[in-house]
């Protein structure tokens, strides 16, 4: 092995770095060795397949450029954003619906990153951090969203100016930070923490201002993960989440110190809303991408079970399948259009999906999934909550009953998993931690419309209806 | 006390029914008790609510008619309806939006059953097991949703003639039942299960024409409890669910005897629709009143999320505060509509809501009710799935952190119970409970449909348009 | 005859009364006699309707009251606002969809001015124009809406003073007002013009606090009528327009003395708000109670023209219908619902409907139009706008190929008319016409919204709320 | 020049083109030549805009393709039909919002039977008739709506054979055909007409499976003009329709003789129903094409009203903007995206956009066009339908009073003409025609959504569902 080994690390490796002492709090307790326990190690082994993937041969091509992780590319050309698009989506199909999110989201921060710092001292700062990085086939989590206190006051008016990630203390060798950050998934299982803003500052607010990086297990860096989806272990009723998890953390700084080489942006207020912004146009086009496999998946399941019930050639039902049908294929070819329509930014050569038709495609996406999932379930019934648990399927004498009784137009055995598969999606506590990321993550719908607005070109539009009305511009 | 005590049971002894060698399953075991199992006794808890209601000085005048519990009471007139309505209103606020229904649909059919079988035999019958209920306090569930196997057929198609609830056997003192049905509310903790018809028949299927009543305990009465609320123990995250518990059975007959006397209709296949529909007729209104505490809880909830994350004088918080009472308040205004429009079934007296209102008041409800929810969510954050558990607030080295980190514009102790209410409403399996039960229980949204096309009388409407087109009537 | 002759004017004596002199503009022309005038004309008939119900003894018991018109009668009841209701509905029936507005608009602000102005000096003034009104059997028009320049500013904020109607001149026997009203209803053919605020208005606004009536005849009240429904003469496609006719006009004040006895606010700006509200509470009942018959027709027309296709069994079109019944049939159930919780002013004695029910039934009304009309579009079809004309049909060479060829389930000559209603109703000018008063007129979307928001009691759902989350109500 | 000329007709040769006799009908009168009549000249002017086009040296490099109008150019490639639906975009631009339709639909047609009729004698016809439109530059309508009588009824079913166009007599030298159709558009001011079928027909539907092409001249055809869009000759109150028209006939076959040459289709049913949806697919294509211009004028015209009016900055204006922007945007990219997906027919190397895509653009459209209708009419305000007319403005008495009280944050003389050419768009019987034409011009809410349904590949989507829920396929 070279001295730049590891390029592409085997899942192993990846889940024996996790095992550095990092300071993580589950249920009121704190966690040892996160891959190994029993509800934080599905979380890792979930983290594992984007790893797995990169070594499969039949991936290979997709997975891999240039000996790296393909995430890691720096897009150059709307052809790149395709392929990293269709990249998060397979992983995400791998994923059974879950994001796997361990480099998507760090190198949505990376390309930001880079293009903000641009022109600035930090840049280079970037540079080795994305090169240290790449080289080690890193996973990284994105810190961006301050706890916040009143939303209705900026960071300088709270009663506690801690309630945004900030800067306490400056030194000749770096920068001590304090504050929390919330909604940071995967953070138990990634090896470096990228923190940036999460708003526009006002200049004066120059604390705020800051952006790095931290390994995950420095002192002071304290995770305190949710256990939202706790209690999923039975894989016959959650043949999803019973294998595949996604932790978020509160991210708690407690005065950490940065060296100034992990730090990218200290100070200047303007950067910090552009890159809260720059963040954001990358990652809304991963959001929309790993949202296919899902929208697919509620697609696929409804025909399925409307075959199930015997149903399948109702009208109302062919309906809502269209319906169906209709809304995951307009969020797909917006998605593929906002890749098709790249820009590039000048300064860097690095290319970045259309922010209109991203925030449209995310927009579309997030506004309608309620209705997709109403319509998932009512093509399944009321067994979606009604129905009976693994260990009632299990029983011998239970089984004869469940067969006789809960067959539809199709055997009980084959029935009866679509049905969990839809109350996974549809009922249970996966599907509302689906369902609140639809319209939280990666943006809310008023965030979505608000940058659909700033990002539309009306010159065109105004122009036409000038003209039709007989008006001219006015001065 | 007179020989025909008890008339309103007191809680204790509603408990001690219970305990009568039911053959109750829970997660594939045989249930010795259901009273004191340690997630069945949630819900005979919750069943006991009504009982206490009865007892409550604050609730007499409204519980209570003639000396039995009101449910019993036979409506008469628009004002009987209100009143009833009223009722089930207030135990499921006591329920905690979550309804008790331990005589609320029992006696829907018991007024059905009156009405349907009037001028025929079985009426007697009905009265007298009426007055047995009434005078013994009892309980009810009411299976009427048959398993259906493939629902593109109706019962004489199936390839198993036992996937709808049939007569397997006449014999003179009685019949024989075989099959099963689903969805069965509350069956563990009742004391007596009624059987209706799920469906209009063809003449030729009358041994699927037969509505009955047994008690829960007698051999061949199987019930398969849903786990589907498993695991909600912990008070901070689920401050409804692990307080209250409603369960479903899938309720199996396996040959079971039925005396003549508890026989309501055997054959009858124009009945067996009757029944059906006048059942529902009943029980939508039911549906429709105790869905009131639950839209109240949403209007209110957003409200003080709104107020707690310091946004609630923001524009588009305000447009979906008054999206939820528009909601919420025609929802109501349906309802009570429903009931002020009651007709009165000539034969019998007994008064019965509006179909065409009742429907409509149920098809709102149910058409809008995941706006209403994606509303809340909008308005609470990303925190209802990524928050932290009851075990981390407890936890003396983690609270000073959360009470620090998660306050808004009001404390942390007070704006967290906030979020886990709109968590169990909103995102966890509670939510998807009522989700599911809002597009199924009752009818369907086509179901609804149907009801209120056939319901509506379109002469006035088909008059007016003739008359200002200008065309006859044809004949 | 007695002195107080005439309590029930003939339609003639109506229509003698317009003509008196008034500056009526349309078309750029001065109007002579807008009774005789051959568009204007079919609005004077119109407006005749009122009269004529009053005197036809199929609905004297309902337009009559005490000897008066019973738009006149002051609401003291749930029932007399039930009445009054019906009598709007009813009369609209014969408008053939289009209100009649003579006396509805007149009194919904007669009954505001006497609540408003009670325990003001003025209340007597009202009082005695109120029963000049009553005993003259009075056609009135309301002018609220102030033309208001920039909407952006207030009446004091404008670079025209006169862009809110506004006090120029005070003098010891009246005052003089000056400015313009907009979307004035019937004004050439009322006898009198009631002119109100129409906004809530700064402390120093006091100019603008000015409510007062005047004839419409005197010096300096300009009328200038729009023709927007000009050119509606062939009955065949317009069976509507050409008979029934509403017209707005900008209603001009040029410099206009009002005498005291008809000054009802001169500088109360706190009461000039509350008048803009109170007239608000009123009008929009009396909305949508003429909006019932549009919308049954609507339900009927779509009915009639599936018939007429041959399309009445197919799925989509009974889905739609439903959805047609289901909306008129919400709006209906408000509109009862906001009198049957009429509230009495405690002052007066005087009855209101529930504004948050009034305004429930507006919005829903008004959210949903536009929906309906596409569904009749959708049932109708695209001859809707590419049909042939009464010259057309009346042509005897094309008679037979009309007749032939343009039939459908039913002959040519009952499906045309069917089409030509729906062309009116949905496609044509006074299609738009009902659409753009159903989005505007008696108060916009957002004004319904604001006064839902504010009309809501939130204190039951806000205290069930902070009882299930288990939080404290906050000091 | 060549004995081919012309290649590219000037305006003035097609007009000149029109007047050849042909039997045309407008409001009950014959017409003697369509380019001078008052009202249908407009249509024909507007038609001389393709040709203008062609000569302007600012789109000849868009609007011509080897000295042939790039209509006439057969697809090869996603590009070739990005560049004709852009093409189509630019002329309908030019159109104010009106199609002009002259070569559009006829290349629709004639792309589609190219495909069709590939492997059959009529091929080479097609292939001869097409060179013949090409080198003539002629303008073309498509018939293919039947008049369809009862619609439950297929061509055979009807009491009247007529009722679609049918082969009434076989000759030696050609076919007899009889019949009608509906809603021809242009046909007044086209050279040729094509009469394709308009539904798939049973395999004994032999003589109803006929498509051909006539000149609009010869004996036996009979066009019968709406005259829906009558009276629009004010320019200030119809900006568009006093200048721009486009007529629709009921098109009458009486015994009209073809010859063979022309026949392209005469009793192969199942061709008929391919012909029927190929040249769906590409009539929908052009169908979004053209709605582009009308969608980009909404938002730029509720923009403009926003800034007149003074509410630019009032959230929910901002709201309504955001809304009409995403559904401007969504209908651009879809249409792009089924240009992009194109696929190439194998026999005929002819490119065709993807179905699938095609319908989800045109569904998307239609869908939500009365909401964006609605979104105008609500930041426009009630002037739309209560303002004042052309002659009004021009009046000198009048006009000082207008600019006075009619102004907003901007000019009245800028303002007003936004409301008319809002009104127009949103209100009067142009926004009727277009209203109506979303819903049902190229197929039917319904039709797209069948094609939706039956155009998606869904193995992925089944195959990853299955998966998920551990359930194989079924044989």
């Amino acid at each position: 092995m070279s001295a730049h080994e590891p390029k592409l690390r085997r899942p192993e490796a990846y889940l024996a770095g996790l095992r550095d002492g990092r300071e993580v709090w589950y249920q009121g307790e704190r966690v040892d060795d996160v891959t190994t326990h029993p509800e934080l190690g599905v979380a890792a082994r979930h983290g594992a397949l984007d790893f797995q993937l990169a070594h499969d041969p039949d991936y290979a091509d997709l997975a891999v450029t240039d000996g790296y992780s393909t995430f890691y590319a720096l897009p150059r050309s709307a052809a790149d954003l395709r392929r990293r698009s269709k990249l998060i989506e397979t992983s995400t199909t791998h994923g059974a619906t879950l994001v796997v999110l361990l480099k998507e989201i760090g190198t949505d921060a990376l390309f930001a990153l880079h293009r903000v710092t641009h022109g600035t001292d930090a840049y280079e700062r970037v540079e080795a951090f994305y090169r240290h990085c790449r080289a080690g086939d890193l996973a990284l989590a994105v810190a961006q969203t301050d706890v916040k206190g009143d939303r209705s006051l900026g960071p300088s008016g709270q009663s506690d100016p801690d309630l945004y990630v900030r800067i306490s203390e400056r030194r000749p060798d770096g920068v001590v930070v304090r504050g929390a950050k919330v909604h940071t998934s995967c953070t138990p299982n990634v090896d470096e923490i990228i923190v940036i803003p999460t708003r526009a500052l006002r200049g004066d607010e120059q604390d705020w201002a800051v952006a790095f990086a931290v390994p995950v297990a420095p002192q002071g860096v304290k995770l305190v993960c949710s256990d939202y989806l706790h209690g999923a272990q039975d894989e016959w009723v959650h043949p999803i989440s019973s294998r595949h998890k996604m932790v978020e953390t509160l991210t708690i700084f407690e005065d950490v110190f940065v060296p100034w080489e992990r730090v990218f942006l200290a100070g200047d207020t303007e950067r910090a809303g552009k890159l809260a912004l720059t963040f954001v146009e990358y990652h809304r086009l991963t959001a929309v991408s790993y949202k296919l496999p899902l929208v697919d998946t509620l697609v696929g399941l409804a025909a399925l079970l409307a075959e199930a019930n015997g149903i399948a050639r109702a009208s109302h039902v062919r309906d809502k399948l269209t319906w169906l049908i209709g809304y995951a294929e307009t969020v797909r070819a917006l998605t593929h259009a906002a890749c098709d329509r790249a820009r590039v930014d000048e300064a860097t050569g690095i290319a970045y999906p259309d922010p209109l038709t991203t925030n449209l495609a995310k927009w579309t996406f997030a506004r309608d999934y309620y209705q997709a999932v109403e319509h998932v379930i009512d093509l399944a019934g009321g067994l979606l909550v009604t129905g009976v648990g693994g260990s009632d399927w299990e029983s011998p004498e239970l089984r004869p009953y469940l067969e006789k009784y809960l067959a539809g137009a199709v055997p009980a055995a084959e029935r009866l998993p679509l049905f969990n598969l839809a109350s996974e999606l549809c009922a249970r506590a996966y599907a509302g931690y689906q369902g609140v990321l639809a319209i939280h993550a990666e943006g809310s719908l008023e965030a979505e419309k608000l940058l659909i607005y700033r990002s539309y070109d009306s010159a065109a539009a105004l122009e036409l209806a000038r003209r039709l009305a007989g008006v001219e511009e006015r001065e």
